[in-house]
This record gives C-alpha cells, sequence and structure tokens, in this order.
C-alpha cells in the first residue's frame, strides 16, 4: 500500500491539529451543502463533525475506490439527517468533487436529503430515526457469524432517536451476539426538532442504559478529538462486547448563530458568509483514508448438507407453511448465500427445519420483529439472501423497516404465516388481514400467496431470485396438493385450473379460499353454471393477461380473499382490469371484526367460503351486464 | 361498603393460605378452560397465577358490576395469550360464571382467544406482544395528568416479550413522566415458545434494566404469595416512579406433565384430569374484589380558552397540516375530552398549536411512534379523544399498534402530515407513498385527505365524533383556499368542482392532487374537453353515489394521488366501481422510487401533475370504451 507522502498527502493522519481542521471542514462543508440547497439539517449535522473526522482520518478501514470490497468497515448514519456532515465527509474522503457536494437536494442528484445506496459507499437508506443501529447490528452480525471477517461497523446515531425502541433491541441483540465488531457513536447535542430531549446532555442516563444491557460504555467530550481518538481505539479493541461512545457535543458547533440555540433544527444558516468565516474558511483537506488492514476473504461457506427438494403427491394433506421450511431447508442445501431469521416463533412458521439443517445460517431473533427485518437488511449489504418469517400478522410491526427497506434497494425475503381468519381459534390478534395490502404498497414488492405445499416450495426458489422485497403469505392449516412437484410457476403468474368455453363466471382465489373457490366451481357447475377457477398466487404483480381473459370471456369475477376488502387480492384484480370495459367485479372478503372458532366455522361466518362464493356468482350471473 | 361477611365471604383476604388456594384454583381453571376449547396457553397462563391471585385478593381496586366507574384500577394483560388465566381471574371476581369460562375460544364466545374489550372489563385487545405497557402508560397519565384519580394501572408482562423495543419506549415515558401509578409485573418463567428467553432466570437483567431507566425494581420468588403481597404493596406506595416486579416463576407451574419444561407452549395439558388431582382438584373461591376506595370523580377540564374555529379566505394560501394545528386548538376550546399528542414534530404536524393553548392536555411523546399510538390508545380508554400526530410516512413505525387498535375498538384520530413526493427536497424516508393504503386496510377506520384549509378544519371536527379509528393525511405545501368556512363536508362525501352536461372525463384527486386536476381541467377546457373533477377527500369511505354518477356520465376517470399505485385513492375508486360496468379507468400515481427536488419537479417527474393528467384523460377520450 501507497503511504500518504507517495501519494502526494503531506499530512500526519494520527495529528490532532489535522484532525480539528478536518472538523472545522466538515463544518463549513454542511453549512455550504445546505445553502446551496435552501434546506437541510446543517445543525443536526455539525454536532458530529468532530466525531466523523477523528472516524475518518485514524479509524475507519474502506477502500472508497471499492465500495464493494468485502474487508471494508462499514458506516452507517443512524441519524440520517446528517447527510450534510455525510456527504461532506465523502468530499474529504475524496470520492466526491465540491461540485457534486453543492448539488445536494437538488432534482435528479445523487446526493438527497437523506443518504440513499443510490451512492456507492451508503449500505441503506436512513431517515427514519431508529433504523440505523438495528440495520447495523445485522451488518456485524454477518462479519462475526458468516464472513468471519475483522471489518467494523461504525454507526452515527442521534441523542433523539435514543426514544425509538427499535434502538433497544438493536442494543439488546448486539449484546446478546457479542459484537464486539459494532461501536454505536451517540452524538449527544442535547437538542431536537421542537425541545430539549428527555436527557439533555445527561450522558450518564445513556451509558448507564446501555450498560444494563451489557455494553461497554464510554462518555466523552464530542468535541475533544483527542478524547474522541481514545474512545474509538478502546472501542476497537474491545472484545466480548459492543461499545457505545456517548458524546457530548453542540448542535450547530462553532457557529454563533446556531450553537446550541433551539429553533435552529432542519434549516439552512441565515448567514452562512459569518459562520464560515467563523470557522476559518472553506478547506479542502483531503483524507488519505486507511484501507482495510488485512488481506481475507469472507469464509466460505459449505451449504451441502444433502437436504432434497421437497415433492409432495396428490394425497397430501400439507400447509403451506410447513412447505416454505421444507423448501428452505432444501434451498439452504442448494446455495450458500441463503439465511434465514426467525422471530421466535420457528416451529410455527416452519424456518425450524433451516436451522435444523443449517444452524450456523440461522438467527434467532426472538419477539423483536424491528430487529429481524433490520437484521435481514443488514445481512444483504453482505450479499446473504436472508429469509425472515414471523406471523403474517406481526410484519405490521416492522412495516417502516419494509418500507425504508425499498428505499436502501434491499433484496429480502419476508414470509408471513397464519393468515386471516383461517387460523381459527386464536383470535383476531393473530390474524394477519391486512399484509396483503401492506405488502402491495412497497415499492419493488412481490406478494405470493401460495395454495399448495409443491407451489410455495417452487415460489421460495422464485423468492431467492427476486431482486428487491419478496413477500409470501403461508397458511396455517393444511391444503391438499393440487399441484405437481415439477409444475412451474412465475412471479406474475396465475394458474387457471377450471375453464371452459361455456365459463359464465370466473372465481379467483389464492391460498385457502382457492379451496373454497374449487368448492363452489364444482356446486355452481351441479346447478348448470360453468365457473372458471384462476388461481392468483401472484397477488402482485397480477397476471393481467389471465385476468383480462376471463374478463373478457365470462364478463363477470368473483374474488374471494381471506383478508379486508381493502388493498388485497380483489383490489389487484380491479386494478388490472382499470381499463376493462363490460366486466363486474363482485369481492367477498372479510369485513366484520372476527372472534375465535374453528377454521371452517370463521370463513364461513365471514362469507368467504364456497357458500359465500356460490351465491355471489348466481347473483352476478342472474343479473348480467347492463341488466 | 358491604363487608366481605355481610355478602357472604367468611373468608379473609388477606390470608396467605387462601391466596394460595386462590392460586390453585387459577391454574386448575386455565387448565380446564383450555382443555375445553382444544387449544390455549394454559402453561403461560399457570406462571403468572399466583402474581394474579395475590392481586385480586387484596391489591386490585374494581367494582366488576361497575367496569365504567373511572375510579377502577385497570388491569391489562400485556401477555394476551395467557387469557385463560385473565377469564380464570373474572370467575373468582365473580363476574363470570364457569359455564362462561368453559367456552372459551368456542365460534361466538366472547372469551376469545386472547381478550378483546367484547368483555366489559378487558380495556384493550392484547395478543400482539409488547403494546399492554405501553398502552398501560397511556391510562396512568390519564390518571396523573387529567383525571387526578388515585386508581393504579397495573400490567402483567410476559418474560419473552421484553424483547420488544416498545417495552423500552414505555419504560422511557412511564419514568420520565413519574408514573407512580404504574406497575409492571414481569412473569420470568424464563421459556418462550420454542427456547429459552435470552436472560433465562437472571431476574437481575431486567432488573437492572428497569431501575437504569428510572424504574424502581423489586425481585421476588412469583409462587411465594408473601414476597407478591410485599412486591405489591411496595409498589402500591412507590412515590415518584413507577415500579416493576420482576417474578421468578415456573412455565406450567404445578402440573409435572409441563412444569418448567420446554416443548409445552401454546397447547391444553394431554393429561388434564391427572394435573387438576395434582393441584387439589376444582375450586369454585369467589373473591369479594376491593372497590375503589376514595369517593372522587375525574378532575373536571375548563376547555375554555377562546381559541376561535379558524376561517381563511379565497385568498389565503394554507397548508393542511397548518390548518389541522388551528383547528385541533380550537376544537380543544370547545370540547374538554380533546387531547393531543405528537412524536417531536409539533412544529411539523402543527399540533404545537394546541400545545400553546391547552398545555395540560398536550403529551409529547418525543421520537417514539409506537409510545405515541399507544398512549393514545390509552387515553380514549379513560374517555379522552386523542389526536396523535406526526409525519404521515412514520405511521408506519405504529400499524401493529393501529391494527390493534381497531381490535380494541378504540376511537383514535391520526394525523399524518408530509405525504407524498410533494414535500420535496427531503426524499423519500420523509415521503409518506403507502398511508392511504395502510390506514385503508383497517376495520373500523375512516382516511380523510383535505386538499384546502377549511375542509380539513371542518374534518377535524368530524373525526372528533367518529366511533373508530379516523386518519387525516395533511399536506405540507401551502394550498390555495377553494372552500367557505362554512362549506359543509362528511364522512363519505366528496365535491364536484367542475361538471356539465357535456363533461368527457372525470378527474379524481384529494389534497396536492386535487389542485392538479383542476389544473388540468382549465388546460383541457381550452382543448376543448370536457372535465368534471371529484374532490375525493374522504378515500374511505368513498362517496360511492357521486363516483358512480360519475362513471355513467362520462364513461372514463382519471384518478391521481401522490402515493404508490396500490391500495390508494385510485383503487377506491376502483372498489366503488367493481360492478359497474361501461367504464374505463387510468390511475395516476407515482410508480418509481422518488429522489429529492423541489415539490413542483417531483410531482411532474413523478407524473402526477397537471401535465400527466391531462395527457391520461386526452388518451381516454380519444379512444373510447369498445375502441
Amino acid at each position: 500500500m501507497l503511504g500518504a507522502a507517495d501519494r502526494g498527502y503531506d499530512r500526519d493522519m494520527n495529528d490532532a491539529a489535522f484532525w480539528r481542521e478536518l472538523g472545522q471542514q466538515l463544518l463549513v462543508d454542511s453549512i455550504r451543502a445546505s445553502d446551496a440547497a435552501g434546506s437541510g439539517h446543517p445543525t443536526s449535522s455539525m454536532s458530529a463533525a468532530d466525531l466523523i473526522a477523528v472516524l475518518l482520518a485514524k479509524h475507519l478501514h474502506y477502500d472508497f475506490g471499492r465500495p464493494e470490497d468485502p474487508r471494508n468497515d462499514h458506516l452507517i448514519f443512524s441519524k440520517g439527517h446528517a447527510s450534510p456532515l455525510y456527504y461532506s465527509f465523502l468530499k474529504a474522503a475524496g470520492a466526491i468533487t465540491d461540485e457534486d457536494l453543492l448539488t445536494f437536494r437538488k432534482l435528479g442528484s445523487r446526493f438527497e436529503g437523506h443518504p440513499t445506496p443510490v451512492l456507492p459507499w451508503v449500505d441503506v437508506a436512513t431517515g427514519s430515526l431508529g433504523q440505523g443501529l438495528p440495520i447495523g447490528v445485522g451488518v456485524a452480525l454477518a462479519g462475526k457469524r458468516l464472513d468471519h471477517l475483522p471489518y467494523r461497523v461504525w454507526v452515527l446515531c442521534g441523542d433523539s432517536e435514543m426514544a425509538e425502541g427499535s434502538i433497544w433491541e438493536a442494543f439488546e441483540h448486539a449484546a446478546y451476539n457479542g459484537l464486539d465488531n459494532l461501536t454505536a457513536i451517540i452524538d449527544v447535542n442535547r437538542l431536537g426538532q421542537t425541545r430539549q430531549t428527555m436527557h439533555g446532555w445527561d450522558l450518564d442516563s445513556y451509558a448507564e442504559r446501555a450498560r444494563a444491557f451489557g455494553w461497554h460504555a464510554i462518555e466523552i467530550d464530542g468535541h475533544d478529538v483527542e478524547e474522541i481518538d481514545g474512545a474509538f481505539a478502546e472501542a476497537s479493541h474491545m472484545e466480548g462486547r459492543p461499545t457505545v461512545v456517548v458524546a457530548r457535543t453542540k448542535k450547530g458547533k462553532g457557529a454563533s448563530e446556531v450553537e446550541d440555540l433551539e429553533g435552529k433544527h432542519g434549516k439552512p444558516l441565515s448567514d452562512p458568509e459569518k459562520a464560515i468565516e467563523e470557522l476559518g474558511g472553506v478547506r479542502s483537506l483531503r483524507v488519505e483514508v486507511a484501507r482495510p488492514e488485512r488481506d481475507g476473504a469472507p469464509r466460505k461457506i459449505d451449504p451441502g448438507h444433502g437436504v432434497q427438494w421437497p415433492r409432495w403427491g396428490a394425497d397430501d394433506k400439507v400447509a403451506t407453511r410447513r412447505a416454505y421450511g421444507d423448501a428452505l431447508a432444501a434451498l439452504g442445501a442448494e446455495r450458500a448465500d441463503v439465511v434465514a431469521l426467525d422471530g421466535e416463533v420457528s416451529n410455527s412458521t416452519f424456518s425450524e427445519l433451516f436451522a435444523k439443517a443449517h444452524p450456523e445460517r440461522y438467527f434467532e431473533m426472538f419477539i423483536a420483529e424491528q430487529q429481524m427485518v433490520a437484521a435481514a437488511v443488514g445481512l444483504q449489504v453482505r450479499g446473504y439472501r436472508p429469509f425472515a418469517s414471523t406471523f403474517a400478522a406481526f410484519f405490521t410491526r416492522a412495516y417502516d423497516f419494509v418500507r425504508m427497506a425499498a428505499i436502501s434497494r434491499a433484496r429480502l425475503c419476508l414470509t408471513g404465516s397464519h393468515a386471516g381468519v383461517a387460523i381459527g381459534e386464536d383470535g383476531p390478534s393473530q390474524m394477519a388481514l391486512e399484509d396483503l395490502a401492506m405488502f402491495r404498497a412497497v415499492h419493488s414488492s412481490v406478494v405470493l400467496y401460495p395454495s399448495d405445499p409443491n407451489q410455495a416450495a417452487a415460489l421460495v426458489r422464485l423468492m431467492a431470485d427476486y431482486p428487491g422485497i419478496a413477500y409470501m403469505r403461508t397458511s396455517r392449516g393444511a391444503t391438499p396438493t393440487i399441484y405437481g412437484p415439477d409444475d412451474r410457476f412465475e412471479i406474475g403468474g396465475s394458474c387457471v385450473l377450471r375453464s371452459s368455453e361455456e365459463d359464465q363466471v370466473t372465481l379467483i382465489g389464492a391460498g385457502v379460499t382457492l379451496h373454497e373457490a374449487l368448492k363452489a366451481a364444482d356446486d355452481l357447475s351441479a346447478q348448470g353454471v360453468a365457473a372458471r377457477v384462476i388461481d392468483l398466487y401472484s397477488v402482485k404483480p397480477v397476471d393481467e393477461e389471465t385476468v383480462r381473459q376471463a374478463a373478457a370471456d365470462t364478463g363477470a369475477i368473483v374474488t374471494v380473499e381471506d383478508h379486508w376488502p381493502e388493498g388485497g387480492l380483489g383490489d389487484a384484480v380491479l386494478a388490472a382490469l382499470a381499463e376493462v370495459d363490460g366486466v363486474r367485479v363482485r369481492k367477498l372478503a372479510v369485513t366484520e371484526m372476527p372472534g375465535s372458532g374453528k377454521p371452517e366455522e370463521l370463513i364461513h361466518a365471514y362469507g368467504i367460503d364456497a357458500d359465500a362464493i356460490v351465491a355471489a356468482a348466481q347473483d352476478l350471473v342472474r343479473a348480467p351486464a347492463g341488466a
């Protein structure tokens, strides 16, 4: 590796005077970027400038020319609104130019209001507070348990975001997993958006909480570069425990117009020229950032455990959740990159089958769904293919993390079991009735809902290759096997299971309701009504061609789903038919708050069983279009 | 009040021997209820039986004949799956019969798999873990800051749910607010669903965390009734701080088939007869529960602060978020029951206007959206009418709490600001693009989206009277005033702003896009195309009649929304037209991941501005139905 002098750098990266100058540059550039944009969060950037200066100059190991290098450290700005500081940091590292910096927040610029991975050095999008640290836990887990590489994960947190429970899920899991490769830096600038935080500059309050959760905690003056250096060195050498550096800082540091003042959140300085003068003017220091120290590559995982791909015969009755587990275990034997996480319900979701086959690639996240999804995001940062599972209803707990994962351009496979009233006795708290709506309204998502075990298994394989967020809804109860183990399915596909030239009505279901639709078609047939049946296992994207053909052929469609009426399978069908004329659609869904009961009692009581489908179809057929 | 002897009770509620017998009864009844149901969580109930026995016999003050009595204590089973214990407790209190108990989990029974407020003694639904304690914080806040009544809030937590971050949000807020009327009881039975918890029987780990968060913590043997009694007495007398009782217990206590064994979660005992025999057989003890000790009524709040209802003139340009704040402040001056909460963005959502006018009724929840919604649920338990606000995007953080609030039959008003790409520079992490879908898919919800300040204000008043979950989406930027201050709106209504007998196409928008639709109608008119314009301010329920009339009149509809295509305004329109023939709908929505830019640049770039509407309308008109 070339030394600083060889590359034209004549400054000592270990020199405190240089760190101070670099800190001033980061302050000035944060002010300049926000001023150029006419908006942004300079004061929240300024409090952390000295922390980031010392990190950049001495402790971070990162090859900015090769952001994909697996040996690189990871730096996550959990306080994503400090984006002016982050982009100023990139400039100081030589990764971007000053001109780049000044495109901050402009249309088409990669330097967005909050950092996103449209920049190659950004692992994940932040900006919804309390997410960077739990994602950092995921990256650190990858380093520790999968890669076996010595990279460090540095996460800059704001003090305001310590109020988010997800932060404490991260503290818990980092300590439980002994993540000494993780350092959280809390920028305690005391001021939130509208007032002082709950703890102000009481550094002890943060440090004591962290220690109670099993972390090593160091309290420092966040503007004393030597204290910062000492703390980062201590964090880097800590063994067996993660470290939190609790740094007392001043919001708007160094600029009299804003320093430590309320009412200065989230806006440019009104007199940036004066502030820049106070800070000693514009600088263009360039840091020769330390490259990853050691050679090495991620440890190779041997996937081969001889788990066979599951196959079910026509007489098997198997729950799709069980098929998910079998297929995932088999996929893990084919692909070394597949990992699994669960929220302490692995014997319900059947991710336990993966855990048994590949224990070194299974991550138990206990009952912390936010941390589970965040860890999955962190694992995919390092190239792994995470499958995370819990009850479908409990993914609602992590919706903000899923939303942000889409902005992170993350590749995630999420599987929710125990959907709908068909779970039976456990009652509405355990019944996902909004998951299809929730996951459809995620950018880049696909939503899959198999109705038989062979199909569920095939969809698991497709999910693994999908370059976005793939959600699968599985069912609690056993369903008949209606597909062969070699049948092919595709994202955006559907299966026409009953069809004739005389079809008067089309029945569209998926999962539990597909089997009801098949029964209804038999009943209708006995009553002289020919019904087409479509298995809409890909709820997003929808197989528009097949749905439109059915509309053209039959003019009447009944959709049926174990879900609220809004945003699910029925709405997906309607969207496919938005510009199609000459078809009427009757949506069957759960419209009342359910209680407990047996599965078959509940799907009857809430009007999504074969009886309800027959009645709806008869009604549509009796009153044809235009009548 | 009658004494125990007068009412035919001859036992001493203060007698430890009685507490033990009562505990045995609760064990036996938990087993019997689960056995009768054929499912349920007896072992998770049994660990807490002694805790609940002592609470019921001595420390709880509750008039079971008058569950609406404001002086009653509150008991929340945060571990809702211990419902067999809860229902056994109700039986022991004389509130229900043994026959009632044995209807557990059957169709039509009020004794659902997890408790819900279909029972008058249940404040809120639980069953999604980690919610009972933050809701309890809300109830305790009502007691402390609004009612000024000495009732206590007791929350039974499982040890597994301590992994949920929301629990730590609750710990933070309870301590910050000095809620010494709140007692959390952690049933540390060490065993989760599939394995031991992260901390097993390490009571210190919980107690130290709690103390670091500012609580008083007491560690006890949860099967020693005298220790339990001592701890509850200590909690009841603690001043200035909430208390947590950390109780070491055994899952499946007292039944050799299940006690402290793995693999016994969530299923009835296989030999209930033997277990009941081990436990000394069936009992029918009845507790004379202590009534609320003191007389008293909730403190009367004087709402009158002379805040006038806001009125805007035709020339005013005002953001709907600002109008929300003005109207809420005025509503607070009319109605003493209205309270407000915010997630530390009150100067963005403008709930600060309420806070300034009615500081005693404003609750700052800092950046803890789960706790914010949970506190709102708790406040409405006590009859208050909470309005909770944050950025619309950040309600995704609390979706599970909103979902459960619907099961709780809660009355909540939630307002999300900064919706869509129209916020501009802050970028996608701050842009709600899924909130309409998320809130539409909530049972009992209404979804409102005003486009002018007078309308926003009027909708605030309607929200306050809505008996369910009312969500309003407000906009960041100022919009023209198009309605008068006395115009009337209704939930389920719409406004037809442009209409003629020659209309060839209908444009439907709301909020920001309504103004684009109006511009588009002008442009289309100049091009010789007559366009109807509908303000669909009630996205759920939709004004089906007006939409269907427009479909019949024009045969072509363009919907436009600052939202992903799935589950929002466009899908609501399509659902209204599901069974309507002869209309084609073109949905305009945000289909690519946005970046930063100016609001007008972004609505143009993502195809939801007047230009896009004109193009879509022209396209539909040029290619009429059937062409």
